[in-house]
């Protein structure tokens, strides 16, 4: 069996790892850290864990975690960049969900985030989690950096289309919807229900951290320069990222629903559907599916394609396991075959 | 692998049944019915099913559904009473999650849902499926009735203190309060987002269909008459049942915690949370599990018991596999082993 | 004009206050305070505002109200209490939405809120607003303690009852359910929308600081001891109270419908429903209204009265003008001429 | 007094309606219609208008009409072609809240609404009701054509820049987010609260009736052909849209801001926000605003322009009453005074 950590058990993508690692059948739980509720139940917390999980919090001690043979990091950005060298050295693995190691780019990185990058020399060693584009170098990692959830959701979108080329790369469009628990479980005004429920807004329209990984990512895959306006949007629901990308066809028309279909026809939670179909983000709700479905209005040189996921799941905690089971050489799918719920 | 049908399979107890039993490992969905998408795949109906269910939906015919181990009814009332003889007949299991064998009394049957039954006969030999109180009985039943969302939070919540006494039998109250799930997938005015979001209400306060089941169960148990006022509220959410249930001790003061622990200690699906703690329902959303708190507020002599379950799982489509699983001798919690989806 | 100051403009009932003030014919809202964000324009805070309210945030200075004729508290516990006396000297009237003058037991003010209270002399002379049962005293005013939100709900409801006897009044129950704006503005996890949105819980159930106050009133209109049993829900929407009520009659039976109409015949914001209907608490969204119905299911002698406002308006910022109106001998109805906003 | 009839009082646009006349002082609404609750009190249908308006619903004929100075069609569509003349005839004002008068080409109508116009010759007289574009037509206006909610929204969010010029009028983007309510009060399974709750989805992605609309209107502004890529998504709230508009610009680079202050200095219902800032949808709740903000992200030659209104005010019910206000010379804001429902 293989132990597991959690650094930053509190949040939500902390409690989804843990709602996923309960079930996984080659993993034991055994460090969930939490400096404010060392000592507790983590069933205490999250009662939708009791049955499942019975350990309490620890603090995030290396020596404490030292039984662990892989570390995920549930926390805010700034902390796993402080112990992955630590943890690496003892021959643990470091699943990072937090934005530490997702920008090769150092400066760029700092600029972002507004600090100083505490070991920028593992920038180049960490391996970015998104299985479609990285597989074999997952399969391989010692340190890897989950990409974030608005990310997944464009780059697998945009994907097979980046790849083809026939598009003007300088002018793509991601208007992006999110709900509410991608902000995190932190007490802040914004995300109260009140403030939150029944209304909708853009917001960060100037510059969302997430817009350089995106670039980033779809940058390496073209092989050329990217421009990209990303519009990320908050919605009065709890889980789901519905990603609207709108991108214009310079080339031959070619059949783009077969395009699609055929580069993801190997992958087991990348799922295009039927031609003239819409993807609501409840189909993927806890599971770590994608669901994409591609349109052209009016037959016009105006591609849209919809890119649904769950932001905790294929977005965060979902996308973490399945890397795991790819750097232990273990089935991809193991403990993700979790159909959504529905209604 | 047992061949499982459902007739009905487009409402949402039956899309329920589809999530549970598609990750079942004893059991291979077989036949899955509807009229009015008869030919159509169920993924096309359910995208959140595919990958899980590949089958398309069938007429109800008795010849198609000859093929199952057992046959889920999934249906309106009144219709699980028209084929259960015949099924029972070739010797297939019919688990009912209707109401059509709930009430034992025909005649009460009869008056409180407006039509003559198709099958008295049959009545008797139904078996009710709460496991908590009925376990045995379930285990050699051919013919199942499933309990009703509102009767299952309902006596489960009362039940030690029924089996217990010291209470006033005559004037119990039960205020519950459900998610709009509840009221089925039907095209209606009065479960329309615009008509149900932001808004809470309560109904039928003069009379619901649950009231004479749970009296029917309750009343069993305590063996005596039980006077019991249910007030059912329809809550701004899709998922969940809150049962805060009152009833005035007349005995000597015991130990209700304890009563509570002790009673369901055994219980795989019944969890009693600790002392001055209140139930969220998303504890238990998608969840097969009832959890359930006791308190005594000001130390007086009325006590509050809070019991909530998800309507859809241990509501439904849950206590249906729970029991299927019973009926063939495999364990209770099988394919149920599900961890609630938090947040 | 009436000049108007409201401290602490930047809560719920802060805001609704100027929602209702801003197209109040006789009133000028001169200043608004708000230490946080003094020197900000109040429409920065609340774009809903633009064009309705222009001037700036001050800071809570005596100075700066003392141009006001009356003074609105829209603070947390406890900051009434401190500024009333200076205000009252200057010759402006105070009424308070928070608790601080609720209560006329000092001791027990004291034990429910968990400080010493700074000026217990003037609880004697603060009047407690519930027009409805109170409406001579309060046009006599100088200092006004608004009703709690839950409390109105629920007194609004029994009151006819309690006045009119023949109920046992040592166990009463009030299964009270609200929205999250009850909560107030505060950076809390608790209120966030991943932690309450689709999700339903009771809170407080050992006792919440409404009970005394709900105690008190009942028991001067009954004139003799009242026993509740007094249990709060929170439910996923953001405006709105539902308090489902619960009395044993004891005397001979009456007309109970008959006795709320008539009753409420002349009260401008108490509507009784035709019988046999429940009220939704959109009804009264936005509006001042409290709406009742009166069931008596099964012709028992249990009696179910479902009593829905505003949370923010009947109870809090709409009796708070409707209070204003009398002390300052102005139609009651003035500024509260609101239709619910529905759907 | 003006008197005025709604036909069709049962749906959303015609509740709204009578929301907002109940309180407009120059109306009286003398007249509602529904063929399916002839009879009953307006005011049992929707007790939120208890105390305000207490006439019965009658049935759609002339003669009842007869009575009005002004009718209002809250109609499906196809029903006010059909009784336009017979009320223009007669002298009595006729605004259309349903899309039988929006479009100038009758052929194109009749292929997007898939019905054979009954009145063609009523087409060209019509007036399209924005008045931000259209005041002047409006006033001398017999029967008006209201315009649809997304197209208000678009149109309004890209009127400066289309009037201005210097953008790609050939790709022209508007991503469009609406509440529920936006769909009706009809019974249909896609609007249940189970099916819309919790999930964000596209629809009609391949077309739109508003499409058309939208094109015709910023066309006719622009005076050139217009190319536009519109998708429109359903959100999982009650009311509101928001727009999210993108144009490249490729003339030189203006103070955007200031063409927009500019251009809405005069207009009661269009508000510029601050740069930098991004609407609420409930910023308009229950409001007749609309609130707009530009941003340049990174400066770049996309723009993006947030439009913000409650679609069943500015989109449809308060939008209606500007019209009528224009109509009969009244002052524009009439009855329009809300401030949005907050929180």
């Amino acid at each position: 069996m293989i132990q597991a950590g959690i650094v930053g058990g509190t949040g939500y993508t902390g409690v989804e790892l843990l709602r996923l690692l309960a079930l996984h059948k080659e993993v034991e739980v055994a460090v969930v850290t939490s400096r404010s509720d060392n000592g507790k139940k983590v069933s205490e917390i999250y009662p939708s864990l009791r049955g499942y999980i019975d350990i309490a919090f620890s603090l995030p001690d290396l020596e404490i975690l030292a039984v662990c043979d892989v570390v995920f990091f549930a926390t805010p950005n700034g902390t796993a960049m402080l112990m992955a060298e630590s943890l690496l050295t003892k021959g643990i693995k470091v699943i990072d969900l937090s934005a530490d190691f997702r920008l090769k780019d150092v400066a760029e990185w700092q600029e972002w985030y507004g600090m100083t990058h505490a070991c920028p020399d593992l920038i180049t060693e960490a391996v970015y989690g998104l299985p479609e584009v990285n597989r074999e170098h997952i399969k391989k990692a010692r340190l890897l950096a989950c990409p974030g959830c608005y990310p997944t959701a464009v780059q697998l979108g945009f994907l097979p289309l980046i790849e083809q080329g026939g598009i003007a790369f300088d002018h793509l469009i991601a208007d992006v919807k999110s709900g509410v628990s991608g902000a995190g479980r932190k007490a802040e005004l914004a995300t109260l229900m009140s403030e939150t429920g029944e209304s909708f807004k853009a917001y960060a329209v100037s510059g969302h951290r997430h817009l350089p990984e995106i670039i980033q990512g779809m940058r390496k895959v073209a092989n050329q320069p990217v421009g990209l306006t990303f519009v990320p949007h908050l919605t009065p629901m709890i889980r789901g990222i519905h990603a609207t990308l709108y991108a214009r066809l310079t080339g031959d028309m070619i059949d783009i629903q077969a395009l699609y279909e055929q580069r993801f026809a190997d992958e087991c939670f990348v799922d295009v559907l039927p031609g003239g179909t819409h993807p609501d983000t409840r189909n993927v709700r806890g599971s770590n599916n994608c669901q994409i479905s591609i349109q052209r209005p009016q037959e016009g040189d105006t591609l849209v394609i919809l890119s649904v996921i769950d932001n905790l799941v294929k977005g965060a905690a979902g996308q973490a396991v399945q890397n795991m089971n790819l750097m232990f050489g273990l089935d991809e799918t193991m403990g993700l075959q979790v159909v959504a719920l529905y209604p």
